[in-house]
C-alpha cells in the first residue's frame, strides 16, 4: 500500500512531494533579508551596556557624560521603561531582563543603552556610562543554588506550589507536581530499583544569526519593527504591552531568520531598540554581536534530575519516580515542569510521579530550546531504562515495547491518548538495519525515546486568488523551517493547481490577525489546518462565481481538479472552468477572490521518536565519533518529507552537540568563559555522520490532512541515546551531560560513574 | 437641520469630524518612507539614458563599452524586455514607452539603461553607451499633427472608429463619438449661436516627489518592488505581465507618496528597474530627476477643442457639439474620449454631439491628470456658455440653472442621472457672500460648472481585531490625500469605538485581494463601503463570541456603542460586552476576530462642482492675481470634510495654475526647453488666495453612508473659470490657456481674442 494511503485513506497528489522552497534561491544568492538587512534613512545605531558582574546591586548610573557625546541622540535605562515591578503584572520580568533594574542579575544583563549616529560613537558612549555597582554574592550552579546557605536572588521569593507557605525566601521559584498512582506502593512491588542523579549542563540553541531588528517609534505612539524572530504577532503584543503601545499602533514585520530552536520566541533586545527609537525620534538598529547572544540571550536550564525506577523481573515498570531542578536564569520560568511534563511520557504507568522545581540562578534568563526540557528528563529517565534493561538481560527494544504508551494509556502528564506512534517508531527500530550493523572495538550501541507536546494555537491565513489565477496565500506564522513550501503544497492541493501558481508569504501583524509564534511544533501543523480552510472558503466563491458564469445554482457546481464542474441533466455541453478562468473574469462577477480562516488550531497531535545511535570512544583522548545514527519518528502526514527529515536530522545534530560537547562554563567570578563559537563548541559537518531518517506517518485525527507537529520531538531522544551508547562502549555508566573528552576520559580512568 | 441628517437621515458620531491623520506627524518630522527611502544590502543604482531627439530610429546601440565599465552590473535594452509588438497585446505600448523600441518618439524617451554599484559609475556607463540615431522629422502641435502633410508616427495607425476604414495612415488613433438627438435640427431652432475654436497646453501634475522605485527580481522568478505609486496593485500586475512573471510572485509595497494626481497610474521606470534587477541578479534602485520627471513620465494632454452652441433668446440651448482633439503622445489613449464625454455633462441637452480624436504627437505619452481630460473640455464649453448668457443679458448663473442637468436627465454621454449636485451647487453660488464682493478697476469675476464620472472598482479590506481590542484595517488603496484618517473613522463609526483605537494600514499586494488605484476619486469612496462591510462581518463574529461567553444565541445579542447587549428576558444583569472584552477573550472563545470583504464597489456616484473666482490682470505686465476663489462641491457623505475641502483647495490650485501659467515649451527642435521648476511656473502660495470652499452632502444612494468620489471634480471649472474672469476683466474673449502674461499682454493690446 502507499504510503499515502497506508492511514488517512486519503490520496494527495502535491502534498508529500518535494519541491524546491520559495525562500531557497534568495537564501542560497544572498538576497533574502535577515534581521540586520533592513535599513531607514537616519538611522542610528543601538547598543546595550551590559553588567560585567554575576549578581549586582546598582546604585547609581550616571549617563551625563554620553548624552553630551556629539552624535549620541538617545541614552536610556530602566528608568525610561514603566515600572511594572508593582501589582502583579505578568511581564514584569521579560521587562527587567531587558534592562536590569536595580540589580543586574547576571553577566550581560542589560543596564544601559545608547543609540548613536555611527557604531564607534555608540561604543564611545557605551565607556561614558558610569555605573556604580555593589557587588553582591553570587550563584551559578543549579544545585548548589538551592542549598540552604545560598545567595538567594529575590528576597521576596517564596516558592510557589508548596503548602504550607515556605517561611523563608528561597531560590526555588516553583514546585510543581504530577502523576498518578501510588508510587511508594508501586516500589515495594518491585524486584529491582535503580535511582541515580543525572546532570546536564547549560548549552545555547546556537542559531546561525545573531537578534537583530530595527526599531522606529514616533512621538504619535505609532511605531514599526522589522525583527528577527519566531513570532513577530507576539512580539508585537509583548512590546506593545512594555512600550504601553495600542497593539494596533505597532507593525511587526519578521525578516528571515536564521535559525531560532525556541531562542527567538522571547524579546531581548527589541523593548529596548523601541524605547531608544521613541526617545531619540530616529530609526534604531539594534544588532547583537555573538558574545551578547551568550551571555544575554536565552540558554537552556541547566538541570540536576534524580531518576527512581521500579520493574518486575519480567521489566514491568511498576514505579517511577523523578524529582527535577532546572535552572531559569533570574526569573520565573516553567522548565522544571515541562521536565516533569515530558519525563515518563513515553511509558504506559500504573505509579508514576515528578516533581519540578524552577530554580533561580545568576545566569541568564533561561528560554525555551526546542522541546524545551524534555531532552535532560529524557536523558535522566532512558539512562535508567536502559539501565535496567541490561540488568534483567532483555532487550532494550522489547523493554520498551513492553512498557509502551498507547492508545487509551493515561500520559504521565494527565491526558488520555489518541493514536501515538512509540510503539510503531519501536517496532521499526526493531525492524531498521541499523540494529544489525556490527560494531567494532570501543564502539557502543544506544538507543532511546522521546516525546514531545506540540501545540496548535491562534492561527489566522488569508488566500487571495489574484488576477491571472495565481494565489498568495497569507500567514503569520513566521517560516523557520521551510513552512512556506509546505503550505503551499497544502494550498495547491486543496485548491487543485499546481504548486508553482502558489506563493505564500509571512504578513506583517497589521495586514493578518493575530497568531501564536512558530514553537511547540506548531508553524506547518496550524497554518495548514488554517491554509485547508481557507482554501476551502475560497472555493466555495469560486464555486459561486463559475455558477454565475454559468448562469446556474451555485449547489449545481462541484469543484475538482482545480476547476469548477457544472452537474446535472443538460450541461454536460459545459466545460469545466479553470481556476485561472474564473479568476481573470472576476472583475464582472463581483470581484477579487479571497478565502480566510481564524482559527485555535485545536488538537496538534502528540509526538514521538526512538533514536539509535553508535559511537566510538578514543580511549586515549575521551573523544567520541558518532558514527551511525538513525531518527524514527512520528510525523502525522508528512507534508514536504525533505523538511521532516531535515527536521529529524536537525535535532539529532543539535542533541549531539549537546550531548557531547556544548557547555556554558562560568568562572568563579560568575562570568561566561566561552561566549564565543570557539569555545563553545557545536557539531560541525566532520563531527556528524549523515543522519538516517525514517518518517511513520500516524494521522492525526484532529487534522484534514492528518499532519502533525514534527520539529521538536527529534532533538528530545540524542542525549540519552548517545550516553547510552557512550556508556556501552566504555562500560561506564555516564550521567553527565556533555559527555566531553575530559569526562569520559575521568570515567574511563576508574570512576564507576561518569560525572 | 444639522448636515448629518440633513440628506440621509443617519446620525454619525465620528465621521464628519476631523481627527489627525495617521501619517500626519511622520510626514512633517520626515519619518515618511517615500519612494526613494527603501534600502536593500547590496543595491545598484539604476539610471536610464534617454533619447535626446523628438523622433529618430535607432539604428543601433552599442552597450558594450558600458558593460565593461568596472561596477557596471547590468545593461538593457529593449532587446531585454519581451516584444509584445506582435499580436493584439494591450500592454505593448506601455513597455515601448518604458523603453523605446527601434524607434524613439520624443524627447527624452528610454533607449537603454544600466544598473552600477553607485551614480558615478552609473552615470559614467551611461555615456559609454553609443547610440547611432537616424533623425525623423517631427510633430509636437495637436493642430499640426493632424494637417495632411504631417510627419506620422506609426506607419501602421489608421485611426480606428471611423468607417470606411481611412486609406491612408495618420496621427489620428482613434475617433469616438457621444450624444443624442439632432443637432443640425436643434442648431436651425437656435437664435443665437456661438463657434469657437479654443487651445489648452500640455501641463504636467507637478508632484513633489519624482517616480522611485527599488525593484528585486531573484533567478527564481520571485520579485518585489517598492515604490511610490497610487496603484500598486496595477503595477504588479502590469510589470510581472510585461516581465512575464506570475502575478503572485511579485510582491509589490507601496511607500508614502509625494502627489500623483493621475501621473502615478502608470508605469515608467519599474519595468526597467525590474529588468534591471533581474539581470544583475541585485536589489536596483531607480530614482528620477526632476529633468526626466518632466521629459519622460506621463503630463496631460495638449488640446484643440472647437465648440459650438445654440441657444433661443430665453436661454435654452437648443444644440451643443464640439470636436476634441487631444495629443496623447506616441500611443494610445482615450483622453479625447474622456473630453468628449465630460464636455457637456452639466447639462440637461435635447441635442448634443461630441466627437474625440485622439492625436499622436513627438512629446511624451500622456498620462491621467486629475479629471483627467475634463478641465480643457470645460474650459472650452464653460466660455461659450459665458458668452452666451452675457449676450443675452442672462446671469451666468440662472443660465447654467435653467440647462443643468438634474435627476433622471439623460446625460451626454449616455447615462441617466440619479440624485446629482450641480444645481444644488449652482443655487448655493447664487446665494454665496462672494458673489456680492465689490470688483475693482482690473478685476473681473468669472465661474464656471465642471463634472466628473468617479469611480468604483474592485476593492477589499482586511479588517482585524487585536488582542487589546484595538483594531487594524488593511486596505489596497494607496492614501494619496488622507484616506486612512477617513477609513479608520467609518471603521471606528461601524464598530462604535474610537478613532484612535484604529490603525488603518495599506497593505502590499501578497497581503490582501486585488485592488483597482487611488483614481478615479475612488480611494475613499470605495475602500470606505468595503470598511464598512468589512467591520459588519466582523461584527457578526463579535456577536457571536459575546453570545458563546453569555451561552446565550447569538441572534439574541446584538450590537451598539461598541459592544454586545443581551436581548431577552431575563438578562438585564448580563453587562454589555465591549470589544475590548470581547478582544481579549477571543483566544478562549474561537481564535483571532476579523471581517473580510471582497467587491466591486458599484455605484460611485457622480460628481460636480461650481467655482466661482475673481481676478485682477495688470495692464502693464499682463500678470494675472487671483484675489477671490471660492469652490462648491458635492461631496456626498463628507467623511471628513478637512480633506475634502483640501481637495477642494488642491484641485483649485492646480487649476490655476494650469490655467495661468504651465505649459510645456518645446523648440523647433521638438526637445523640451522647461524641464524643471524654475522654467515650468507651478502657482506657489503668494500666487493664491485663501481658497473658500463649501461642502454639499448630495449623498449617494449607492454607498452605506452616502459617500462619493470628490477629489477630482475640484479641477475641472478653473480653466474656464478663471478665463471667464480674466476675460470680464479685460474684455476681450480669452481662448488659449494657460493665460500667461505674454498672451494676456497680446490680447489687452488689441488681439479681438485672446490666443
Amino acid at each position: 500500500m502507499p504510503l499515502d494511503t497506508h492511514y488517512t485513506g486519503q490520496t494527495f497528489k502535491q502534498v508529500g512531494t518535494r519541491p524546491l522552497r520559495p525562500d531557497g534561491v534568495d537564501k542560497v544568492t544572498g538576497r533574502a533579508k535577515y534581521g540586520a538587512d533592513a535599513s531607514a534613512p537616519g538611522q542610528l545605531v543601538g547598543r546595550i551596556l551590559r553588567s560585567p558582574h554575576a549578581h549586582a546591586k546598582i546604585k547609581k548610573i550616571d549617563t551625563s557624560k554620553a548624552e553630551k557625546l556629539a552624535g549620541v541622540k538617545a541614552v536610556i535605562t530602566a528608568a525610561d521603561l514603566p515600572d511594572l515591578t508593582a501589582g502583579d503584572h505578568g511581564m514584569y520580568d521579560i521587562l527587567e531582563n531587558c534592562m536590569a533594574r536595580g540589580t543586574a542579575f547576571y553577566d550581560g544583563h542589560a543596564v544601559a543603552a545608547v543609540a548613536a549616529i555611527d557604531e564607534k560613537t555608540a561604543r564611545q558612549a557605551l565607556k561614558l556610562i558610569k555605573v556604580d555597582y555593589e557587588i553582591l554574592p553570587h550563584v551559578t550552579d543549579v544545585d548548589e543554588a538551592v542549598k540552604p546557605k545560598a545567595p538567594v536572588l529575590h528576597a521576596k521569593n517564596f516558592t510557589r506550589g508548596v503548602t504550607p507557605k515556605p517561611t523563608r525566601p528561597s531560590n526555588i521559584a516553583k514546585r510543581t507536581e504530577y502523576g498518578h498512582g501510588d508510587v511508594e506502593a508501586g516500589f515495594k512491588q518491585a524486584d529491582i530499583v535503580i535511582s541515580r542523579n543525572f546532570k546536564t549542563e547549560q548549552t545555547h540553541q546556537g542559531y546561525i544569526e545573531p537578534h537583530a531588528c530595527l526599531a522606529n517609534v514616533g512621538p504619535d505612539g505609532q511605531g514599526e519593527l522589522w525583527v528577527c524572530t519566531q513570532g513577530h504577532f507576539v512580539y508585537r503584543n509583548t512590546c506593545a504591552a512594555l512600550l504601553g503601545m495600542d497593539v494596533s499602533k505597532l507593525r511587526v514585520t519578521s525578516s528571515e531568520i536564521g535559525g531560532g530552536f525556541g531562542g527567538k520566541t522571547h524579546v531581548w533586545g527589541e523593548p529596548v531598540a523601541l524605547a531608544l527609537s521613541r526617545k531619540a525620534n530616529r530609526p534604531v538598529k539594534l544588532v547583537m554581536t555573538r558574545d551578547e547572544v551568550f551571555r544575554a540571550s536565552g540558554p537552556t536550564s541547566a538541570t540536576s534530575i534524580d531518576v527512581k525506577i521500579g520493574i518486575r523481573k519480567d521489566g514491568t515498570i511498576v514505579a517511577a519516580d523523578a524529582t527535577l531542578r532546572y535552572s531559569g536564569g533570574p526569573y520565573y520560568g516553567m522548565w522544571a515542569e515541562l521536565g516533569a511534563m515530558t519525563a515518563f511520557a513515553c511509558y504506559d504507568l500504573k505509579n508514576v510521579r515528578t516533581v519540578g522545581y524552577e530554580v533561580l540562578v545568576n545566569r541568564p534568563k533561561t528560554a525555551a530550546y526546542r522541546a524545551p526540557s524534555a531532552p535532560m528528563a529524557a536523558f535522566a529517565v532512558e539512562s535508567v531504562i536502559d539501565e535496567l534493561a541490561r540488568k534483567i538481560g532483555m532487550d532494550v527494544i522489547d523493554f520498551r515495547i513492553k512498557n509502551a504508551a498507547k492508545q487509551g494509556t493515561k500520559s504521565s502528564y494527565g491526558p488520555v491518548y489518541g493514536p501515538i506512534g512509540i510503539g510503531p517508531t519501536l517496532e521499526a527500530a526493531k525492524k531498521h538495519p541499523h540494529m544489525k550493523a556490527k560494531l567494532g572495538k570501543n564502539q557502543g550501541r544506544g538507543m532511546a525515546c522521546g516525546f514531545w507536546f506540540n501545540f496548535g494555537g491562534q492561527t489566522c491565513v488569508d488566500l487571495n486568488v489574484q488576477p491571472d489565477g495565481t494565489v498568495n496565500v497569507a500567514v503569520g506564522t513566521v517560516d523557520v523551517g521551510g513552512s512556506r513550501a509546505s503550505l503551499g503544497l497544502v494550498a495547491a492541493e486543496e485548491l487543485g493547481i499546481s504548486y508553482d501558481k502558489v506563493r505564500v508569504i509571512v504578513a506583517d501583524t497589521s495586514s493578518l490577525g493575530h497568531n501564536d509564534m512558530t514553537d511547540g511544533s506548531r508553524g506547518t501543523f496550524s497554518s495548514s489546518m488554517a491554509t485547508v480552510f481557507a482554501a476551502r472558503n475560497a472555493i466555495a466563491i469560486l464555486r459561486g462565481r463559475a455558477a454565475k458564469m454559468w448562469e446556474i445554482p451555485a449547489d449545481d457546481v462541484e469543484w475538482k481538479d482545480g476547476a469548477a464542474h457544472a452537474k446535472g441533466e443538460g450541461r454536460g455541453n459545459l466545460a469545466p472552468l479553470s481556476l485561472k478562468e474564473i479568476a481573470e473574469a472576476a472583475a464582472n462577477t463581483g470581484g477579487p477572490i479571497a478565502g480566510h480562516n481564524e482559527m485555535v488550531a485545536d488538537g496538534a497531535g502528540v509526538s514521538f521518536a526512538t533514536h539509535i545511535c553508535d559511537v566510538e570512544v578514543d580511549p586515549e583522548t575521551g573523544k567520541t565519533q558518532v558514527i551511525r545514527y538513525t531518527v524514527i519518528q512520528d510525523a502525522g502526514k508528512a507534508v514536504h518529507p525533505t523538511y521532516v527529515e531535515g527536521q529529524f536530522q536537525g535535532g539529532a545534530a543539535q542533541g549531539i552537540g549537546w550531548a557531547l560537547n556544548e557547555e556554558y562554563v562560568y568562572g568563579k567570578d560568575g562570568r561566561l568563559q566561552n561566549a564565543g563559537f570557539l569555545d563553545y563548541r557545536i557539531p560541525v559537518c566532520s563531527d556528524l555522520p549523515m543522519i538516517d531518517t525514517q518518517i511513520l506517518e500516524i494521522p492525526n485525527p484532529n487534522h484534514p490532512y492528518g499532519v502533525r507537529g514534527v520539529g521538536e520531538t527529534s532533538i528530545v531522544p540524542p542525549l540519552a541515546a548517545i550516553a547510552n551508547a557512550v556508556s556501552n562502549a566504555v562500560g561506564v555508566r555516564m550521567i553527565h551531560v556533555p559527555m566531553s573528552p575530559p569526562r569520559i576520559l575521568k570515567a574511563i580512568k576508574g570512576d564507576k560513574i561518569g560525572r
